[in-house]
């Protein structure tokens, strides 16, 4: 039986290009960014895969919120001032700051990737990218949100404040 | 401008426990093992974390492919004998093998979460849980699934080779 790793190193795969300079007034979802665009960058040596990559109209993008440092097991959400379990919302200081984002993928050139709403910032670190496939990602029937259900849809306007900053 | 990081280090914070003990003959997506269940441990310094997640029907479950060696960018999938670009296919060795499952939540039992339709193997380390928004992670209208437009029904009910196994 193979042990299983204490850590795991994971390496950027590419980078983020976006209007969001800074977290502060960034949308805090896709949602909220559904008329910015972006690019991403994969790094020459990744390019060859994103190989029919251009067939799909959305793919998920995972990717290290590099700004965060530390994290808080019972946060204020943005969209919420109470408090909730980090693995219950979507902060990005969480004990590994990983990021997930569903966007539309606009187009393919080369090795950049144009994106619709982008919530990530300018300079996001890009670990992975996936297709993203309904069949798989998105279940049918009786979906509950629990604390999101009277909050989300102000996550269409809501911006980020200074709460996951580190200059606090 | 702070520096963005070469690496990242990530450490699991949990652990699953599913009926799949190896690769071969796993559910390649949890549309696949809608009849299992499985458990996530989350570990005892982290458990704080899940206060409210019983409020969701669905999370979303990032982990560490931790069986997975090296990667091919343009593998052939499961679901169709003809290549791809790794960014556009699900296959666990990828660049940094980092796994996503959409999965039902049955129940949370202290610091368990009971969990339908695991699509990972016993012993998989946990890098992550969000929820599972909809409004946020399933794109409405239109959405395209390129190669696997035709090949997407098969998941159901085809089961993991040893193609990404290490042992070839």
């Amino acid at each position: 039986m193979k042990r299983v790793p204490e850590k795991f190193e994971f390496r950027p795969i590419g980078v983020a290009r976006t209007p969001f300079k800074e977290p502060r007034g960034a949308p805090i979802q896709p949602v909220a960014a559904e008329n910015a665009r972006g690019e991403i960058e994969i790094y020459a040596e990744f390019a060859e895969g994103l190989l029919d990559i251009e067939g799909f109209s959305h793919i998920v993008v995972l990717y290290a919120f590099h700004l965060s440092e530390g994290y808080n097991l019972t946060p204020k959400p943005f969209l919420e001032d109470v408090a909730h379990g980090v693995f219950a919302v979507r902060a990005p200081k969480r004990p590994n700051p990983i990021g997930m984002s569903v966007v539309r993928l606009l187009e393919r050139r080369g090795n950049v990737l144009v994106v619709e709403n982008p919530d990530f910032i300018d300079g996001t670190p890009i670990l992975d990218i996936k297709p993203h496939v309904p069949e798989f990602d998105a279940p049918r029937g009786n979906v509950r949100i629990g604390w999101l259900e009277k909050r989300v849809e102000n996550a269409r306007s809501k911006k980020a404040d200074d709460r996951f900053l580190n200059t606090e």
